[in-house]
């Protein structure tokens, strides 16, 4: 059904999330799941902030790249996996405040290629300020269910 | 002169390196700066790993990103800075191995942006085989001299 | 103001779209204009088209380059050009039907740089769907005022 | 074999080429053909050039997009065709000359997806000089013999 997404697929991408070493360092969280859309925040911190005390780049492709592919997974019919194909980034503006939301947005759900756009703000001070636009492909690689 | 690096600037990139947090934490060295080219390395670890114990993709497009941006410095008439614009990356194979290796080229220094491609390869008992290809922007952000 | 374009610039985006020789061999036409916001229609024919009856991806390009173009432009503070950097463009669908339809937007109007995203849909029997999508990014290029 | 085209698939490529109207309109020709790699040449001419008697950006795009694509062909190991699934493109220099030559690379050949990089010059009273690079996808479609 394209309203919503079953426990199980929700909680096959909690637990993905959950195993993203390289996230969860950062402190990122997944904050909503919908039907084509996933929503990663990211706080701001020492280990993600670059020399002048903004978000690092790495940091809000990373998080970007994530929300988009998790965005991708709850519109695979089955169970499944996704590889991140490519995806191209570019930055607006300076990514400033306390916290970054990547939110992923699929725009296209084919058989084995999955396309989907992100936009990442900052907030800063309650205000919501667009820092990073991409736009991904995401291949569908079906997991072969566990013995 | 085109066939050299000014020790003025080789420095500004070797400061700017070090300054970089986010790319050091991963363990990310400068491995080797010549005109119009940036070489990073980064050897494999618990933080830039995925759950499948690769690379992953999010340490890949820093590095790749830095090597990119450091390309660029290399080319700047006067001492500057670059900010990245946007990049692109595919990712070509998983990146398993002891380190990945970014490769930064200039392929245009115009006077306020420069373009570049990085190819990143991954060193496996002693091969290298190339994991990600990425064609990036950046653009000169002059600046001024401390007081 | 934000809020309209002046007839000067609206003038001077119709002069510019009137001289572009490619597309108007295409047949391409300015449809909408607003700030920040640009669409131009392309009716099916055959110089458009590939050896399967579909709307050419060359042609899709150009149309969504000068969509995205066109839109930066009526962001521009004073009297320019633009040109562009590079685009990024992903296929979704084969594009089939009587017309496509590329809507640019302003995602971000920098003092010289200006980044877009652009939608192109396919009409047909009245439904549009959506076959491509760009991101974008223009370098602002001041225009002297002629003799 | 790695080394040599076969005489089929060297056909079917040739066939692909002279069905694509788009192509031919603008009097493109395929220059070169070897494993892995592709070289379409365009001449200069009113329906492929811009307002200011360069190279139109539409016509480069679409003339990169296929050398790279046939490059691409050449590295099926069965007969088939590819379809672009995206492309980037950054545009380096004003594309003056009587002539550009697309050179498509092959970076990986996957089995569903190949990746190419294309490189685009302009040539002008006999210097080349490089005007646009391109990084792309293409997938894989398998064609069903005709009956």
């Amino acid at each position: 059904m394209d309203n919503d997404i079953s426990d199980a697929r929700r909680q096959e991408i909690e637990d993905s999330f959950s195993r993203q070493g390289f996230l969860r360092n950062f402190g990122a969280r997944l904050a909503a799941l919908e039907p084509g859309r996933c929503v990663i925040e990211l706080p701001f911190g020492d280990v993600v902030s670059q020399q002048q005390g903004l978000f690092h780049g790495g940091a809000i492709g990373a998080v970007a790249d994530s929300a988009g592919g998790y965005a991708a997974m709850t519109r695979l019919p089955e169970a499944g996996d996704v590889v991140t194909l490519e995806y191209k980034i570019n930055f607006l503006r300076p990514a400033a405040g306390e916290l970054i939301i990547a939110t992923g947005t699929v725009l296209r759900a084919g058989r084995s290629v999955v396309v989907t756009r992100v936009d990442v703000h900052a907030r800063k001070d309650g205000r919501d300020v667009l820092c990073a636009a991409i736009q991904q492909s995401v291949m569908v690689a079906p997991v072969k269910p566990r013995p």
